[in-house]
């Protein structure tokens, strides 16, 4: 059964309608430019994301705080015009900064750190944030819900231990995949498992 | 202004009873049998807890789980008739075991693990469990509130990017500190910042 099967289903039998959760790890945008430093080359995919064109690549990179550092961190592909970090709230704290709750994309004046891959390091004076939880939805998904672009609404999610969040960001293209995205700090508040559907409150 | 000052203002002002959030980081109790193994004497008060009679130990201990393990973690005394060690969900996956989601004293069949303290070792069989969020109130407070002893509430968390908690358990005792108790997943969830509070809905 695919997304629009189970939705249909989901509106039928309980007249709500759903959207997928998935939650996000730390992980790494680069540059094209940062990429041939970092790795010789630029990005190979490994396998694609939820959202089409988006992608997990091959490359790992060590990512350096001034307390802390991760080894091994995911690369989203493809390259993208700045570099930006997303970690979490517990992420920033083992590394020692503190990200700011923003949507990607909106990195300035955040906290650096130091990239470091196989071929060479690369240092960024910003671009580490903590993603502020957001809601892809396509155009007719933002209909159906009653909801627009840039609108913050509350997701209900039923979950091991349910939990509504507010301040949620709905972001609407033609291009994205309907799915509430969530950082592991809250993946974990609310007990997510793989599957698991929330709920746009009206 | 003590609690007590700062939740008749609230009420006096905004017609609405508060009630303080605590995170708690992830902890260990032992029994005194093995705080004497462990360390080579009984714990030791480094500095009190909210709730009355709990205190920070100056004695800190390593814990080991298939996956990985955590170094310097707190020990809360005094010491209990039962081994427990609380952690998040985010802590289980690096130690590389699932905890139930419990409340305390209540770790029944959950995964154990490992403890070295400086004079020796205990292997756990059980007792490794995420705390359920909950609230400790007073009979005069749970009056207040309208609720009692064992029911679930919501809490309405009014923290930087704000939640409403499901499925948090009201527990009643007349030694007890009003205080919710939020794991780090939950307070990074939310945003919180210690002074924060939150609401128990109606």
């Amino acid at each position: 059964m695919d997304d629009s099967q189970r939705n249909a289903l989901a509106e039928a039998v309980l007249g709500q309608i759903f959207v997928e959760l998935e939650a996000s790890g730390r992980h790494v945008h680069v540059t094209a430019e940062q990429a041939q430093h970092l790795f010789g080359h630029g990005l190979t995919p490994k396998r694609p994301l939820s959202q089409p064109g988006q992608y997990l690549a091959n490359e790992r990179l060590t990512v350096i705080g001034p307390k802390g550092e991760f080894h091994n961190v995911a690369v989203l592909g493809p390259e993208r015009r700045e570099a930006q970090v997303e970690i979490s709230l517990t992420d920033g704290k083992h590394l020692g900064i503190t990200p700011p709750v923003r949507l990607s994309g909106n990195a300035k004046g955040s906290p650096g750190g130091t990239l470091v891959g196989p071929s060479g390091r690369v240092t960024l004076q910003e671009g580490f944030i903590a993603a502020q939880r957001h809601i892809h939805l396509r155009p007719a998904d933002a209909q159906r819900f009653g909801v627009r672009d840039g609108q913050t609404v509350q997701l209900q999610t039923f979950t091991q231990r349910p939990v509504i969040f507010h301040d949620v960001v709905v972001r609407v293209h033609p291009d994205f995949a309907p799915r509430a995205h969530l950082d592991y700090d809250e993946a974990n508040a609310c007990g997510f498992r793989s599957g698991d559907l929330g709920r746009i409150l009206p």
